[in-house]
């Protein structure tokens, strides 16, 4: 049986650790110095960043939690049991490197292998989209507020966003053309925040192939807790990754995977 | 002969103006009223933020400068002249629409049909990017520093943005898929956020067909005094709109070119 945790806890881990990763990160975007670098010689900043600031979550993480496991993109598995961490700590490498400000760092906790809570973090504006069981929370600033989905449940309707159409060649092109035909606005380029704008009601279907477990993880309380609903394309638990589909509503979820299974 | 004019005081009205719209774009972006407004009836929240941003824009360059012409996306041309502006109150509707914080108040300010000065605003973010001649500034805040290109005169090693690679479906496909080809990493989703990023350092490359006048004129200034080059797809001044290549500098002007004509 799982032992019970205390989520104000997971909270203020989740916030502190997002707070230490932005330290490690914002020195190193849009430098001269790392982009520079980065282009003329081995150095990469987007991985000096990453793994610095993984290190950085998982200090905060182990003090409070010790005996949890934590999964990172940078530094791999470590510990077993019921509750695991998931990190990563730079979502959106070509955000970074090209200067735009829509990557962010993630960090979920997941219980028994499903995400309940989860934060994501773009320092550079200030956001953080956070959630716990019952609640998922925008804050800039002063500023707190409750995230809803858009509530949209009509397909031809929909905005979506992928990170990129390139994602989806090979294989699994004739099902972005699909969704792409079927809905009302498509955007590409904002990786994590993408799902976060889902959570907040400014998107409506984010659409992605391949995703590890430490791209999504994060994102499917702060999805769900809003009001939103996540899957894969044959429909079993996200939290681990795969071919992900995030939609405002559980009605819009089924028709995108409709559409999507049936190409 | 075209009479002088004084570029601290067309400094004073690109800041001002962008200030202005601001005021009337911020309001609408991210408001779940005016995005529930546009997707279940008539009502479209980017074209309300878009005329009345406009609007506040021509009010105050008609105050300070009641002879020149006016060129804007919402309510056309007024006045006739050497000296012309050229506004594009919101560029990037479907980021705003989305949520995206990567659209921009653009405002040109043109000398015989090319452009001398400009600003492009991100207002959520807080950023301006300004040009006047002799100087391209980038300012966040209380932070202000000059805007540089990166350098980059390598193709292979170039990061390229386009707003999205169906722009170029049809007949300038092809072109596409050798400039995306040829370089090292391709962005999409920026609108006037990626020539931005460029004038900073962060990108090297961005290509679009089909602009407008009112898409690039802002921005013309605010590369070449940063230290990039900018023109048509057959080298001809982009003011005026078209098939536009930016790039970080002259020699990777050339090299665009010359893949992109190739194609």
């Amino acid at each position: 049986m799982t032992p019970s945790i205390d989520f104000a806890q997971v909270e203020a881990v989740l916030l502190a650790a997002a707070d230490a990763a932005a330290g490690r990160t914002l020195p190193l975007f849009r430098t001269g110095l790392a982009i520079d670098n980065k282009l003329e010689s081995g150095f990469d900043p987007v991985t000096e960043a990453d793994k610095s600031a993984e290190t950085a979550i998982r200090d905060i993480i182990s003090a409070a939690f010790p005996d949890h496991a934590v999964i990172g993109e940078e530094w791999g598995v470590s510990g077993t049991g019921p509750f695991s961490w998931i990190i990563d700590p730079v979502d959106g490498t070509r955000a970074f490197i090209s200067g735009a400000p829509v990557w962010g760092t993630l960090i979920g906790f997941a219980i028994d292998g499903i995400a309940v809570a989860g934060v994501m973090s773009q320092p550079f504006i200030g956001e953080t989209f956070l959630a716990v069981p019952g609640r998922s929370t925008y804050r800039r600033g002063g500023e707190t507020r409750p995230n809803h989905t858009s509530g949209q449940t009509d397909l031809a309707a929909a905005r979506i966003f992928t990170t990129t159409p390139n994602l989806f060649r090979g294989e699994h092109w004739a099902k972005w053309e699909a969704i792409e035909a079927a809905t009302r606005l498509q955007r590409f380029g904002m990786d994590c925040y993408g799902y976060a704008l889902l959570a907040a009601g400014h998107a409506d279907l984010v659409v992605e192939p391949y995703l590890n477990t430490y791209d999504i993880a994060a994102l499917v309380p702060i999805i769900r807790e809003a009001g939103g609903a996540i899957t894969c394309w044959d429909g079993s638990e996200p939290t681990g990754g795969g071919n992900v589909v995030a939609a405002a509503t559980p009605a819009l979820l089924e028709h995108a995977l409709d559409r999507i299974n049936a190409a």
